[in-house]
Order: structure tokens, then sequence, then C-alpha cells
């Protein structure tokens, strides 16, 4: 079983991860959690390169997407398929629909281009479900007090259209639930598994 | 106008590409040099990532492509491009037929998809002419006499599938000219020059 999150940043992905996860847990699940970009050796090192805020390299939309691509390709190679192969349940903070609303979407990159390059990426492996959770890009944007990296600075009409973005593509793919996270958070989580007690074998 | 020199590692490219340099400017031509990956700094970041020997970084095959894509893709943007619109002469030491051919043809990727990604990484644009420079893999491992890098340390049944993968490129597209690069070097750029000849306007 394979479950990803997605959403602006600021909405709450890694506290409804990480109560999602102790529920798997609790009920007999062997849960594996990664981060994409990220979670392995090159996917770290990809990662650093991305959203270094002030490194002064210049990235190109479609190095960017790329580089992306490259961190998800390790990760689902040295991380998702063995846990998937021994029956884990693999958590992911981001997949291949972040790419395809960051660089697409939002970004002008050709959409169907990039879910085809994710393909690629992947080897055709796609989340069972995605929580997507959604909330006004301004509120998300107040949340995440804190420093913002590069991918964060791009200001509110490019969080406006991530949103839209994430929205138009939860339209066309049942997989993708679409939670409204400015609710308290264990209202979030109660949807969440909710969603998830549909799909998911309790042990 | 657009030139690339490719082949296997020790084949003598960063002597022809100079020879070929002077040639040009001789003949009044503005020529900006580059490699492939590299050139730009992400590029190089990227380089650095690719290339490190012992680094006990895990790289993905698929990864690895998607990394010198990146790169690539850089390339075009920040220098190949605007060198071109200026009116200036490039020429690459490597550009995408290396990536389909390692990755592709000797690595085991789909040739076709390592073309059709590629044609996102550099939007179409091709070489006018590229100079395979061609010997046996075994005189080519010979000549390199120098530490490995991790590309390099891939074996001799490597390096002959890189070959074949080269020449096979080679006779499916005119604009790929093979060149005996077991000759002195003077007599490889003859033949350089002789074929780039047909092509370069000169100054």
């Amino acid at each position: 079983m394979f479950f990803t999150f997605d959403g602006l940043d600021g909405v709450g992905k890694s506290t409804q991860i990480e109560l999602f996860c102790q529920w798997l847990a609790e009920h007999g699940h062997h849960v594996v959690t990664c981060r994409d970009p990220g979670s392995t050796a090159l996917g770290e090192q990809v990662r650093e390169i991305l959203l270094a805020a002030d490194s002064g390299v210049s990235i190109a939309r479609t190095s960017e997407m790329f580089l992306y691509m490259a961190a998800r390709s390790q990760l689902v190679a040295e991380v998702i398929r063995p846990a998937l192969a021994e029956g884990k349940t693999v958590v992911s903070d981001r997949f291949l629909l972040a790419n395809v609303v960051y660089q697409g979407h939002a970004g002008g990159l050709d959409v169907e281009t990039l879910w085809q390059v994710g393909q690629t990426a992947t080897g055709g492996l796609a989340p069972d479900m995605t929580f997507l959770l959604d909330m006004p890009p301004e509120t998300a944007a107040e949340r995440l007090g804190r420093e913002l990296d590069r991918m964060e600075q791009q200001g509110d009409e490019f969080r406006r259209r991530l949103r839209t973005g994430f929205l138009a593509e939860a339209n066309t793919d049942d997989r993708i639930v679409v939670i409204d996270a400015v609710q308290p958070i264990a209202l979030v989580q109660t949807a969440v598994r909710a969603a998830a007690a549909a799909l998911v074998e309790m042990g």
C-alpha cells in the first residue's frame, strides 16, 4: 500500500503524516515514511541544490523538473519498491503530483510531458491514494512562519496557481482525495483516516 | 552553427576540440566552447555528483539519466541558445548523443525514451554536426592513463557496448560524422575540418 500527502507548504503535511503513520502502525502495518525529493543519499544532494535559497545558482524550469525526477527515480528504486516488495506500507511526503503542479500548472511546463517523463522516473509506480491537504494559499503562507526556501519564495500568484493546479488534478483522478486542511488538526486526521479505511486492510 | 564532439573517454576529444576551435577562430568565427555535463554552475554541481568515483552514493540508471538531462537543459538555456542567438559558433564536448549511448545502448535504458526525454531537455535543439571520434575501446582505455571516474570504471564489456551504440546511432543520422581517431592527431583534425568545411561559412 502506497500513500502520499501533498499540497502547498504550510498546510500541515508533516503533522498529518505523523498521525496517520501512528494509526497505521496501531493497526499492524509496517510503515516506511519518506519525502520526495529526499530520503536517499542522492535525493538529499539533489534536494539541497533545489531548495538552496541563496546559492546564486540559476536553475531553468526544465532543469528543475529533471532534478526532481532524478531524486524521485532514486527514491522509487532504493526505498519505495523494496519496502512494498516486503509488504510494508509506504507514506511519502509529496511525489510526482507535486512536480506536475509546481513545474507544470504553476511553472508553465507542459503538464502532459511532466506526467510522461514522470512515468519513466517512477517506472509506472503510482500511489494507491493521495491526500491533498487543501487550504487558501494566504492561510498556508501565514502558517509557514519560518524562512522560505527557493520554491516557497515564488509569491502569492504562484501559490494561487499551485492550488488551482492541485484541484484540477484531483478532479481527474479518483485516487486524489481532497481534504479541507483549514479544519482543526484532529478533524483533518479523521478525514484522512476515513478515506484510507476503505482501502487499508486492518491487521 | 552548433558542433559537438563525442566518443569514448580517451579518444582525444579535448585535443581535437582545441584544434578545431583555433581553425574556426582563424576563419572569423566567434567560438563558444562548453562541455556537457558542465559549463554552468548547476551543470558543474551535477557533474560532480555524477562523476564522483568514491562518494558511496548509489545512483540508479534512470536517475543518472535525469541528472544528465538536468545539466543539459541548463546548458542549452544558459549557454548554447544565447550564444547561437548572437551568431556565435558553439562547440560542445559531448551532448545528448552520449546520454543515449551511455545510459541507453550500453546502460540498458530504452533508447527511444532517451531521445524523447532528451527533446524536452534540449527544447529540440540538435547539433548541426557531430564528430564521433572512433577507436577500439581497448586503445581508448589505454590512452586514458589516469584515475578513472565513475562512468569510466564500468569495464571493457561496457566500453564495447558504447562503441557499438555510437556507431549504430551514426548509421541512422547523417549529421554524425565518424572519424577514425587512431590516426595521428593532425590527420584526425584534417578529417574533422574537411567534414565541417561543407557546412561552415568561412568569414
